[in-house]
């Protein structure tokens, strides 16, 4: 019965990064791998207690079936969020989702017919590129810098096909952790802006910068042209499953119908909660904590970096998020490392499956927002030991 | 921007129920439009203790990214149900979705290239056309009746051309509320059983039968070809959006695939929380209880429906669900009764949405789950009039 399966499903291997999850989740290994925030930080009590007053309040509206647009006072809670960062966007253009993951999907379903356009970072998200794939799309990646989106690339890309689409997450970006500084974000707006093509903002940690300032979302520059993907997965918890899309009047009503189409609507109760929680509790105070200590674990993890990696090993100085890239020198394999690695006890996630067409060979993605710095500390050194190990034996 | 749409989308019109159920729910109008389960039935006593049981047992295990497979309990939960049932489904080969809906759309995107031909019902589960239709496939439309599928129309209908996959709701189906017999359910699966085609047995209401006997699944005549669908919908809550697909080997990795590209995964939380009670509660009482109100307020229906609607109006006997189908005389429109009616203070779902190519403009459908039984007997009253008044007008 395979032959059955649609062509769209060919190119998507079987993941090689949840291959690469199981080994590192294996005991004893301190693991950069995965994307998880830290869960010690998850405000438990709080969103206990909210769930409790769920109850209270609502009763049973909160187990029927419900619209498919998500829940009318959380979408006006974004919408004031946005509001309060001078960003105009009304509830009746937020679309709640099952994470922003589900955002891509609805995006990719609603425009994207095979073979057309999308610009992607190089490095990029590898979920986007995921949800992306099964639209059979043509990927034009370009390159991103600790400055943002390399502008000459993206206007060569432009120039020789049509795109839909570019997707971009500006802030603290998975895979590299680097930010769009405000004069890339002109220069982009300003090439979009010329042309037939959404952008699409992807923003899970813009609450968590740790320095520098906040920079203008492109929402700002080309508002009818920026679809916003948001998520309180990063800065309350991701296991509700509550992300959004903020999508101008041109395209919400087809995603809202697509949404329909592909569960009806996001699970009620965590919509019910999440809102409850931010009506009960001050958000800033608690996203302050998770700041803080992803500050201190990315200083951890630089200042390991610096004392235990080889001179010769490049990465990237986050302003905020939970990624951090470090390049090896041209020729290294972090695939090869991987397996060192491993032997060593430390795990993380090579570079090549964050790139179209396999580059990167000599990259690779830390995640410290799920360690503790002792932990960071004990596993930069095994982590340094293995480059070692590695380069002599390629000597 | 609108010109960016994918061809996917054009075909896809402004859901014309959505709008039907806005006017539905206009205050002093009954409805028998929706597809909602009884509010009144939901177990909220026992889902708070659950809920307070879950933060209990596992803390904030429930707050984090899990796997996109689902809780392994639950999957094990679903799986031991199967087993009583005589129904061979390990956990390994079960996938918790966003409500069956998911499960709908996550066949398409695996299965369907654009043409590929899908049987459905006739009339049949509008969400399940709306899924597909983002897929592009090619219906074949085969008539339901009492008996089921009308098994020579499916023999022509694949006589003509390859299909991928059939569509079925065999128990107490949606929207007319019949049962497939043991009979048509052999016939049926010896059919499918020469060619290369899935099956979707798509059950939600299975386990809300009042009179007559349990019928086989299609999984115990042509396993490897079928595909089930199950929902916690129509027995616990559907605002959980807790359901799952049952898939053989032969495609269950890459509905995975497609699930994680989709939304990573499923809410973990409403995921324990329905272990939880299922834990710690005797579920079959429960449904008892779910069984004996739908039942009396279907027979109310039934027996409002011979006291009050014009002797030349048909209808089904459903020995279980949510639903049952009115065929007015051929010539009558149930839109032109839909304005009527709406007058009279009552609403139903005109049929035409539930067949491809327009036709049943003579039927509608009626639930008579979510309304209670002094209310199903003025509301059937009230149809009852506005039928005779359309006749009237008519002649």
């Amino acid at each position: 019965m395979e032959n059955l399966i649609a062509d769209r499903m060919s190119d998507i291997p079987k993941s090689f990064i949840r291959e690469m999850l199981k080994i590192a989740s294996q005991p004893n290994i301190i693991s950069f791998a995965g994307g998880l925030p830290n869960k010690d930080l998850f405000p438990t009590e709080s969103l206990t207690a909210a769930t409790e007053n769920v109850f209270k309040i609502y009763g049973n509206d909160v187990f029927q079936y419900s619209n498919s647009e998500g829940f009318s006072k959380l979408r006006a809670y974004i919408a004031e969020t946005y509001s309060k960062k001078n960003i105009d966007i009304p509830a009746k253009n937020i679309l709640i989702t099952n994470g922003a993951q589900q955002g891509l999907d609805l995006i990719g379903k609603v425009l994207l017919n095979e073979g057309d356009g999308v610009i992607i970072e190089e490095p990029g998200y590898l979920g986007a590129i995921q949800a992306f794939s099964l639209y059979n799309p043509y990927f034009s990646p370009v390159a991103v810098s600790e400055q943002g989106m390399d502008l000459q690339q993206l206007e060569l890309a432009i120039s020789k096909r049509t795109h839909k689409l570019l997707y971009a997450v500006p802030n603290f970006q998975n895979p590299s952790g680097i930010t769009y500084s405000k004069e890339n974000r002109v220069g982009l707006a300003e090439i979009i802006q010329k042309k037939n093509i959404f952008i699409v903002e992807d923003d899970p940690y813009g609450e968590l910068r740790f320095s520098g300032s906040p920079q203008p979302s492109f929402k700002t520059y080309i508002p009818d042209k920026t679809i916003m993907l948001g998520s309180f997965s990063k800065i309350i918890v991701p296991g509700f499953r509550i992300g959004w899309i903020a999508a101008p009047d041109a395209i919400f009503e087809k995603l809202l119908i697509a949404k329909q189409a592909s569960d009806l609507h996001t699970c009620n109760f965590t919509q019910y909660i999440i809102h409850q929680y931010l009506q009960d509790n001050a958000i800033d105070t608690h996203i302050e904590r998770v700041i803080s200590t992803y500050s201190e674990q990315c200083q951890c993890m630089i200042s390991s970096i610096n004392r235990f990696f080889p001179k010769n090993v490049q990465f990237t100085q986050p302003e905020g998020g939970m990624f951090l890239w470090v390049t090896l020198p041209s020729g290294i394999s972090a695939m090869d490392l991987f397996d060192i690695a491993v032997k060593e006890k430390v795990a993380f996630v090579p570079g090549t499956p964050f790139y179209i067409n396999d580059k990167g060979d000599n990259t690779l993605r830390l995640n410290f927002s799920s360690v503790d710095t002792a932990t960071i500390e004990t596993g930069i050194k095994r982590l340094g030991n293995a480059m070692r190990k590695l380069q002599e034996n390629q000597r």
